[in-house]
């Protein structure tokens, strides 16, 4: 018998397995190049060259008990004192190894983040729509999530909402910029006005609210928009970032936290997310991973690629009469769905072979997220059937 | 302000820092190589040429976005099928893909079965001297630690006494074999002792009793001794296995959990173990490093090294007077204390450059754990003031 706490994760979870069941027997059905899986954000362009020449360079060039030997549970100090560098280099911020924690991917990061701030009860701040995962991720250490309603047509935080969202139990704020499932990067207008709202609350409350940066799309931006980086606007930020999408290696379970000296409680707080880094389970980031991107921080994803992808279906969907958000960011268009009810709207996408996720996965019915990291000739293929989708309304 | 939980953590791990830097002074002071650091469970033999070959073989033959994609947050299919066949031929089992959920570590499988298990207050049995972290592990999830008292001079289990700690809340029993810290096999004798008990007990109160077989030491068994496997005595077992010792990989946090067909509730607990490895944070176990380790079962670190380092240290250490307790396994002697005060015993053998464990971080005062992982060159040069640190006491 499984944990009650489980049961409902399992219901959910057998819904999208059938979803995924239902995927494979369409690509059974209709051949899998005539499905068109918009569905997972999962990157499809390769790691750099240099990931595989930096690991093959490790393994030939360091002793093999220092390679994949246990190190601090914050990860080599040597990784973290580049990385530290890296960030101070790009970012005019003055972080030092102590305040980096390597971390098993950023869903790793967020979780010690979350165990070591949260007592039962306290309030965790995110703006709709947001990645589900954080919802788990919250309950996990029993703390109660507080959701600040979406705000079309642009999608930045509703700062006045935001305000009276803030209580003396809220803990915690997570950002997620550039954002999935939107694609909207948050401005540094609207990042100056939600840390305003954090230091008067914090003030009018005597307590600490701490920000959560979360970054694993920081480096996919378009159109040469700048994405704040959010510890130079507000003391109380801690960042979680993932080489996931920037070096695809969403496999390999890397990134790290950002702690910085500013933060309230900083001793501890740093104390204790290493602490919770080990009885997690995770006890370290993976040791050879750690290594390679060391080796790799001046390495991007071909950011160019994605851009391709984007503006192709940005400009087709718009085409079509699709009204769509403007997508700055990360590699996610969000379009408003053709009939209000989007699990409805998803099905029918499905019926042209389309498949996307409904906007409720993001606590925002009302639109669908397509992940537009996929092979470029999928897109091509998928045009008519986007603009057949369209017409069936058109004909109602 | 950190979560209250994490307050007494962060105390602790203060201490260990400060034996750590305590360490690092002695060095400093008396010359790393006259310091004696018998303390860490990291594998001091290499990972096998295997691993390597296997690493640098995949990023030549496969794809990168294959090799460093994600996938099933269970695992490949193709590893996890690789590594249910190899434990069928081992030893006589069925498992199949859908019986391994690969994991980030030993102790990521710890923790995503508790989360599967555990509701608030259900009780973990665990047999005294063992690994200090299932406390925080149980804890994690609101379970209790139930501890059966340790069992000189043998060390096998206690089995009259741990019938009498089983309730109609015991949900979960955890077995560590080989031991850590005791070195100890556990025997078939006592294994079918232990699941004879689970069995009667589950029919007495109704309810299912997991036995969680935490195994990283099986392939460090020395003599010929057999480990049993304990799925085979025990329908309700699930084995959470690591390579970290195995192969020598602690860093890299690889490693698997086997959940048979014949498990209480199979269907929920194998489908709440995979989102439970998902929303943990975990997400899936290192993609490269299942794929290598998949190229890596036939397998073995040099356990003759070891034996080796075992013999010498348990030779002198026997000669010297000291009670050791027969170890068979793992990579560590259990050694009586000469006072009763392991901590002070534990200080004293410092003053000989000395570093161990003491027995009460395992839950068994009056002991202390050598860890003999070490550079057998540093275990020569240790045994005189092992010799001397008994000499202090038969003066007294």
């Amino acid at each position: 018998m499984i944990a009650q706490k489980m049961i409902k994760y399992v219901e959910g979870s057998s819904v999208t397995r059938a979803m995924f069941e239902e995927g494979k027997k369409m690509a059974a059905q209709y051949g899998a190049e005539n499905v068109y899986d918009f569905s997972l954000g999962n990157p499809s362009v390769e790691p750099p060259a240099a990931v595989k020449n930096a690991i093959c360079e490790i393994l030939e060039q360091e002793s093999p008990c220092y390679v994949h030997g246990y190190m601090n549970n914050s990860g080599y100090e040597t990784v973290r004192e580049a990385i530290a560098s890296s960030l101070n280099k790009r970012f005019g911020t003055s972080f030092g190894e102590k305040n980096i924690l390597m971390t098993v991917g950023a869903a790793g990061g967020l979780n010690v983040v979350l165990k070591t701030l949260l007592d039962p009860e306290d309030e965790v701040v995110a703006f709709a729509p947001y990645f589900g995962e954080y919802n788990n991720y919250v309950a996990n250490f029993d703390g109660k999530m507080v959701v600040v309603a979406p705000n079309p047509p642009e999608f930045q935080p509703n700062v006045a909402e935001f305000e009276t969202k803030i209580t003396p139990k809220t803990k915690a704020v997570i950002i997620n910029n550039p954002n999935n499932p939107t694609g909207v990067v948050y401005s540094e207008e609207t990042i100056r006005a939600l840390a305003a709202v954090m230091e008067k609350k914090q003030k009018e409350y005597g307590t600490a609210i701490y920000l959560i940066a979360d970054e694993p799309y920081r480096e996919l931006a378009y159109d040469g928009v700048e994405v704040p980086y959010l510890t130079k606007y507000y003391d109380n930020t801690i960042v979680g970032y993932s080489y996931s999408k920037s070096l695809s290696l969403p496999g390999e379970r890397i990134g790290y936290l950002v702690i910085p000296d500013e933060v309230d409680d900083f001793e501890n707080v740093i104390c204790a997310a290493n602490v919770a880094n080990r009885i997690l389970g995770f006890v370290n980031a993976p040791s050879l991973m750690q290594l390679a991107v060391a080796k790799c921080l001046d390495e991007q994803t071909d950011v160019a690629a994605y851009d391709r992808n984007r503006k192709m279906l940005l400009n087709a969907l718009t085409q079509y009469g699709y009204e769509v958000v403007k997508p700055e960011g990360a590699f996610y268009l969000w379009v408003k769905t053709l009939e209000e009810d989007d699990s409805a709207f998803v099905a029918r996408a499905k019926e042209y072979n389309l498949l996307v996720v409904p906007g409720s996965s993001f606590m925002c019915p009302g639109y669908i997220r397509i992940a537009y990291c996929v092979d470029p000739e999928m897109i091509k293929r998928s045009l008519p059937a986007f603009e057949k989708l369209a017409k069936s309304y058109e004909n109602e």
